[in-house]
């Protein structure tokens, strides 16, 4: 355990890009001050809200569920592989020995690299590290401009344009919104091609069957121009599985999880634990079940390929237990965000967790169960922050202003989490001398040397005092936000990418679109 | 060390009481569902973001500030007690050797007990027990319907109506807003006075001199209804300290201090050290300043009385460097709201920090300040909770709609602190074998056993679908409060008092106000 908030290696060019991004931006946005690019690092230890023993009850319970109950495996190929290693098959229920999983565990890289098209933007995942994703899979978009719609090609763009923009942003989640105008045998090429070229940083592919999950890692083989033999030793691709809780997996997913674990592909198992509908009432309960599915989704990938990258994801909330509405930000989702990172520790398997929201406008509701959010991410350790911008309405939106104000949220998280500088020069000895007792640091030597980066400025805050403010037009949060969307989407440019990978992905986008695409008999 | 959350040892009566109060309404507001009262313990470690040698260097810098540079100490009285335990006097001018203020500090409780004059109410100060308290000191009020105003004696009884009300308001950190319609002279006397008579709970008197807080002082022991021995052994008052920094101690202030502590009542010494303002222009810097001069002041108390209950108290925060203004709720004021922390544990002295926020408008700004705010304050082991409900515009404004809102937000925040239910039926194994895998939780036993009382019930959120959502009118975060505000004002209920304490209350300021109250030449 590590006691202290250090800097990531780059800290100190970070520092210089700091000031340079603030003036001449870093990104297409080039009037708009943000951070400079880098990932974030916990350096102190993440809370611990449960007892070691009461963790290991967590984590026993787990594996009675799995040997007792056990799952519903809906591919024969991968209940061969459960079988194999000693499951008992009763036919599509699974029960598997604890001795099975801890073994299967024994395998996972507590730590690996996720490698983007533009190696400046590569990712470390785990060891402390954070990375921010946008929202991913809103059926809907909305902009205060436009309102609130289907999801379409033209928003996703707009979505993938902000992604790009804002250097806070890691990776891409999966589709921030759905462009469900585009045709679905077809969409995953469309949106993963456009994805690629108008982003240089990691993203997602569904596993929605064998077809699209293959198109997806050649995609992401092709935008890294990269052979097969080099891929398998590079994950440049990531797929959420989502497993069909309680306590079962189906097809596609399991054929996502086969397939991306064969070609050393990172695969994210995220049960959909809310807890009173898919999982126990109780918070506790639901991190059983949570864990359960989580350990056989995990221990699938190290029996498919040993060292497979893979990702523990925690995706637990509560239910509103009048409407049976699903809640998010809530107390519950805070605890459930922090035990989980505690049990993902335990194994030393990198964490997932969400920024979420379930509030319909850009209030203070969104913004309170962000944080809340946020803050259980954080100091729950986790990794993977998926649904870090853009997300509201319990994910049936993907809101372009939202994913503004998120980029602030996120850099200020990223902020706190730089370490307190206590070198003797920094601890003002010599400024609170000569400015003596009764004095003001205004004009001192000490600030003056400092004061352009001393502190983190934000995007949206308004700190102009009332009378100002008023003066101005009383504006909220939401109509900074909204401006800064304009001005971003604006300024964007298309990242540089080498013409010949550029025509070798679109004539393989039409290959493929020619064959038809794939099934849609999902 | 202890790596759990652990319930309160009220916690059995407190979830009955919950279902009570969620139906019946505990407090005024008979139709509001608001959690049960009770003070939140956090029981799992705070957070440690620098570690103990950046921690000791901290430490050394504030001792080396207080011999080498030293305080101005504006009253003779104060400098003779630092005199007599060895400090330099050169003029105005306390040098302070290391070893008198850590001979002090030895004294120090590190844990009491803070008496209510409903002793239901009573508080436990220190030992991980978190107390949250109104606003305090706000020169405006504002309210969505009568708008932002000077302070007045109306706008200050609904705040105490809002205080008494609610039952995760544990104390009075102040007047919410100043009555500024009250003479000066005579304000401490009424506003104490209807402190006293309109809430249960415990309160804090200014220290402007010596005839307020020997006033303050009287008023407490009156409503408590116990002699003046008694009052010695049991902290019934307490009052805020705000050195003016830099390293600077003023006469009405430094009375308080003495009284306060010489009669066994609660001091918290709290310098104001807005980096790059009062303090230097780094957040170390601004904390070592700020550690010096509680330093200061807490030795002060022992010496005056060792043993006299006394909190740490950190302000830290910085200001735009742009504009002057100040900030709260940002990046470094969480860091320096949990070094503070780790500050204070270090001398085992109770910690007291405080929910900020800059915001004009109770929009996403105000939200996300605040719950950065309360994130540092919690994680930061913060005991004593100033400005919990209501805080605006750094302080300048106390909203009526804002402390409802905050409320809510403190709600969540006690219920994150609540243990996890880790016992075996919480585990919900029998849950998940009745369900199966590919079922649901709604209707099962355990879920069912469960429902009403599984999650948070929130006041604020609205977690309807959008369409519901739109139907109903849009509404957002701050309509919700203000229905709520207005619902809890109109249903306020003044708590019993004995009536002989109330006419002897009513006599002493009748007295008081006719001799004249106190000077007005501060």
């Amino acid at each position: 355990m590590s006691e202290t908030i250090e800097a990531e290696p780059r800290k100190r060019r970070r520092r210089a890009d700091a000031r340079r991004a603030a003036t001449t931006g870093d990104t297409g946005a080039m009037t708009l001050a943000q951070q400079a690019p880098g990932q974030a690092k916990v350096m102190f230890e993440p809370a611990r809200i449960v007892s070691d023993d009461e963790l290991e009850s967590l984590h026993l319970a787990s594996l009675e569920v799995l040997e007792t109950i056990g799952m519903d495996v809906m591919l024969p190929e991968a209940r061969d592989y459960f079988a194999r290693a000693g499951a008992s098959i009763d036919g599509e229920r699974v029960r598997i020995p604890a001795g099975l999983i801890m073994q299967a565990l024994a395998t996972v890289p507590s730590q690996f690299t996720f490698h983007a098209r533009n190696p400046n933007k590569t990712l470390r995942i785990g060891g402390g590290w954070m990375a921010f994703g946008t929202v991913g899979s809103a059926p809907n978009s909305s902009s205060l401009e436009r309102g609130r719609r289907p999801g379409n090609l033209e928003d996703y763009w707009d979505f993938l344009k902000l992604a790009q923009s804002f250097n806070c942003i890691d990776f891409i989640s999966g589709y921030p919104v759905e462009p469900i105008d585009v045709h679905a045998s077809v969409r995953h090429l469309v949106a993963l091609k456009d994805m690629a070229l108008m982003t240089d940083k990691p993203f997602h592919a569904y596993s929605l069957g064998l077809e699209r999950i293959r198109d997806g890692i050649e995609i992401a083989r092709i935008a890294r121009g990269v052979s097969h033999e080099q891929l398998e030793t590079e994950p440049s691709l990531f797929t959420i599985i989502n497993t069909n809780s309680p306590l079962k997996m189906d097809v596609p997913m399991l054929q996502g999880v086969i397939e991306m674990a064969r070609r050393n592909q990172i695969v994210c198992i995220t049960p959909f634990t809310l807890a009173g509908a898919m999982a126990p009432v109780t918070v506790a309960g639901a991190l059983v079940q949570q864990n359960a599915e989580a350990l056989a989704g995990i221990a699938l990938t190290q029996l498919v390929r040993p060292g497979a990258p893979v990702i523990y994801g925690g995706f637990t909330s509560n239910v509103d237990m009048k409407s049976g509405a699903p809640a998010f930000g809530t107390p519950e989702y805070m605890k459930a965000a922090m035990v989980g990172g505690q049990l993902a520790r335990r194994y030393g398997i990198p964490y997932r967790t969400s920024n979420t929201c379930a509030a319909n406008a850009l209030d203070a509701q969104a913004a309170y169960e962000s944080v809340f959010s946020l803050w259980g991410v954080t100091m729950g350790g986790g990794n993977l922050v998926m649904h870090g911008a853009g997300w509201m309405e319990g994910g049936l939106v993907a809101s372009l202003e939202k994913f503004v104000l998120d980029c602030d949220l996120i850099q200020m998280v990223k902020s706190f989490l730089q370490p307190l500088d206590v070198t003797r020069d920094a601890l003002g000895l010599e400024a609170m001398k000569e400015v003596g007792p009764g004095g003001h640091f205004f004009g001192c030597a000490h600030t003056m040397a400092r004061y352009d980066s001393a502190f983190y400025a934000p995007m949206i805050s308004d700190w102009r005092n009332f009378e100002q403010w008023q003066a101005a037009g009383s504006s909220h949060a939401g109509d900074k936000a909204q401006a800064i969307t304009k001005q971003v989407l604006g300024t964007y440019q298309k990242p540089a990418i080498d013409l010949a990978v550029e025509e070798e992905l679109e004539a393989f986008v039409a290959r493929r679109t020619q064959e038809g695409g794939a099934p849609t008999d999902f």
